[in-house]
C-alpha cells in the first residue's frame, strides 16, 4: 500500500531538500514555489507526461529508469533551447494499491538525475490515479533574448545531429517482441542523458540558427524546424549516424533518442564533437517546398520525400 | 473520437493565441515556453491535478465547469501568495474514445477564466490516458521578497477568512446523494472565483503576516499555517461564516471553497470587505501547543481540539 498523501509529500520533501539550487527562494511547503532568476535572464518552462502503458511499462522498465526518463524528457527540452535547468516540479498520480517501494525507487531515479544537473525538486502535486501518471515540469533560465528557437533556420544552413540515432526504439522493438533486457546504465533507452552541455555550448557561442531535441523522431522533429522556420530540408541517408543494433529506418523515425538536432550557417565551423558527444552533418536546409517538407537522398543518390512517421507510428 | 494529437495541439494553440500576456516571449510552438518577468520580480509556480473520478465526475460536472475548476485551482494558489498570474501550461491526457466536444468545451471553460485574468495558455503536453487527466501549471510573479508565505504568523495575530465556507462540499454531498443539480455560473462549487484581487490587495499593503487558500478545508489549511509558522490557533465556532445551505461542520472541514485565510497583527486594521468580498475575523494565533494545533470554542464557550479532517475525509 502506498503511504498516505502526507507521508508521500514528506518523503518527496526530504529528497528535495538534499539538492538545493540557489535560484529557488521557496520550494515545497507553500501555495507556490518562489524562484529568483539571475538578473537579465528569461525563464524557460516545459511540461511532459510519463503515463504507465503509454510512456513506459512496469514489466519492461526498472522503476529507477522510469524516474530517470521522466525528468530526462524535461531536461532535454531545456537543452533544446540552450538553457540552464534550475528546478523541477513533479505531479504524481498513483494507484492506491501500488507498493510503496515503487514510489521510493521512482523518486530515487528522478532525484539522482536532478542532482547531476543541480536541479532542485521544488514542488508538485500528488493524487490517486488509475494508472501511474507523472507530469514533470522543468524550469530553466538563460540570458534574455538568447533562446535558440525552432524558427531560425535559413535556406543554405547545414543540419547537424549529436550522437547516434535509433537505439532507443531498437530496444523498444525488442521489448515488444517479448525479449527480457538487462538495462545498462549507459542505455539511451533506459537512462537517456539529456544533452544539456551541448545545448548550452551552442547557445553561448551563438553557433546554431535553430535547435530541437529528438524526442518524436528525426522525421517529425526536423519537420517542426521546417514548419516554424518556413523552410524545407534535404537529408543524405548515407550521412545519418545509425546506432549499433539500429537500422536507418529506426534512426529516421524512432523516438526518444533525446539527441539534439541543429542548423548552422555554412560559414560556421562546427567541431566534430562537443563535450565528448559526436556531431554529424546530415543535410541542409532548402527553400520551402509545399509538396514535401523533407526530402531524403537514398543510397543511389535519388531524392524522395521523407514522410513524418515518427514515434506515434512505432507505438501501434 | 478525439482528434489526433496534432489537431488537438493546433486547437489549443488557436485558443491560446487569442489571449496574449506580454510577459510571454514565446508560447506554444517550441521546446520550452520563454517568459520574461518584470524587473526585480520573482516567479511563482504551482501545479495541480484534475483527474476524472478523483477531482470531478463527467456525469456531475458540466465540461466547462471542469475546465474552469482546473485553472481556478492554480490561480487560487497564486492568489494565496499575493501574486499576479501570467501564464498557464496544460498537460492533458485523454481517453482515445472521448468525444471531441468534451475536449473543446473543457478548453473553452479554461480559456474563459484565463482571459478574465489575462493569463496566457503558453504550453503543455498531450497524451492518451485511461481517464481524463489534466495537470495545470500556473506561473505568476510579484516583486522580489514580497511573497506572503504560510510561515509568517505570530502568537497574538488575528485570523481572517474571505467569503463564506462550506458551500462547495454541501453541493458535493447532494451530488453524492444522487441529486441532479443545475449549476449556476455563481456556484462556488462549479465555477469558483479565485480571490486574486484580495490576495494582491493584501500583499500590496503588507497587511497579512501569513496567507493560504482554502482548498483542503479550514481545519487542514489552517493547520498548514500552524505547521509552517510553528504556532497554534484558536477558532471561535460562532464567528465562522457558514455558507447558506452548508453547516458548521462543512465550513470547518469541507474543501474546495477557494476562499483565502490570512493572519494579521492585532494592530492592523482589516476592512469588513476587500474588492467586494466579505472578510470575517474567526480567531487568533496562539503559542505552539504540541498537544493540539487548533482549538475551537464551541457554542457554550468551551474549548476543544479541532481535528484536521478536511477534504480527504469527505471523499470516502
Amino acid at each position: 500500500m502506498i503511504a498516505t498523501e502526507k507521508k508521500l509529500i514528506e518523503s518527496i520533501r526530504r529528497l528535495a531538500a538534499k539538492n538545493p539550487n540557489r535560484a529557488v527562494v521557496r520550494g515545497i511547503g507553500d501555495d507556490c514555489a518562489v524562484l529568483r532568476l539571475s538578473p537579465g535572464h528569461e525563464l524557460l518552462l516545459t511540461t511532459d507526461f510519463s503515463i504507465e502503458d503509454v510512456h513506459f511499462r512496469r514489466k519492461w522498465h526498472p522503476t529507477r529508469s522510469v524516474g530517470h526518463r521522466c525528468l530526462a524528457r524535461g531536461l532535454s527540452d531545456i537543452a533544446a533551447m540552450g538553457g540552464e535547468p534550475i528546478a523541477c516540479f513533479l505531479s504524481l498520480g498513483l494507484p492506491p494499491n501500488l507498493p510503496q517501494d515503487w514510489a521510493d525507487d521512482f523518486l530515487k531515479g528522478l532525484v539522482r538525475l536532478a542532482k547531476q544537473y543541480g536541479v532542485q525538486l521544488a514542488g508538485g502535486d500528488t493524487s490517486a490515479a488509475p494508472q501511474i501518471t507523472a507530469d514533470i515540469v522543468v524550469a530553466g533560465q538563460l540570458p534574455a533574448g538568447e533562446a535558440v528557437l525552432r524558427s531560425g533556420a535559413h535556406p543554405g544552413d547545414l543540419i547537424y545531429v549529436t550522437g547516434q540515432l535509433g537505439s532507443s526504439t531498437a530496444v523498444l522493438q525488442k521489448l515488444f517482441a517479448g525479449r527480457r533486457l538487462k538495462p545498462s546504465p549507459s542505455s539511451r533507452h533506459f537512462f537517456p542523458e539529456p544533452r544539456l552541455n551541448v545545448g548550452y555550448w551552442l547557445r553561448r557561442r551563438c553557433l546554431a540558427t535553430a535547435l530541437i531535441d529528438l524526442s518524436d523522431g528525426l522525421s517529425i522533429d526536423l519537420g517542426h524546424i521546417c514548419d516554424e522556420s518556413r523552410v524545407s530540408a534535404l537529408i543524405d541517408s548515407r550521412k545519418v549516424p545509425v546506432a549499433r543494433k539500429a537500422t536507418l529506418q529506426l534512426a529516421l523515425h524512432g523516438g526518444e533518442d533525446y539527441e539534439l538536432l541543429f542548423t548552422a550557417s555554412p560559414r560556421t565551423k562546427i567541431p566534430a564533437s562537443i563535450h565528448g558527444v559526436k556531431v554529424t552533418r546530415i543535410g541542409s536546409i532548402t527553400r520551402k517546398d509545399y509538396r514535401s517538407a523533407i526530402k531524403i537522398l537514398d543510397d543511389n543518390g535519388k531524392q524522395r520525400t521523407l514522410q513524418p512517421l515518427g514515434w506515434q507510428h512505432f507505438r501501434k
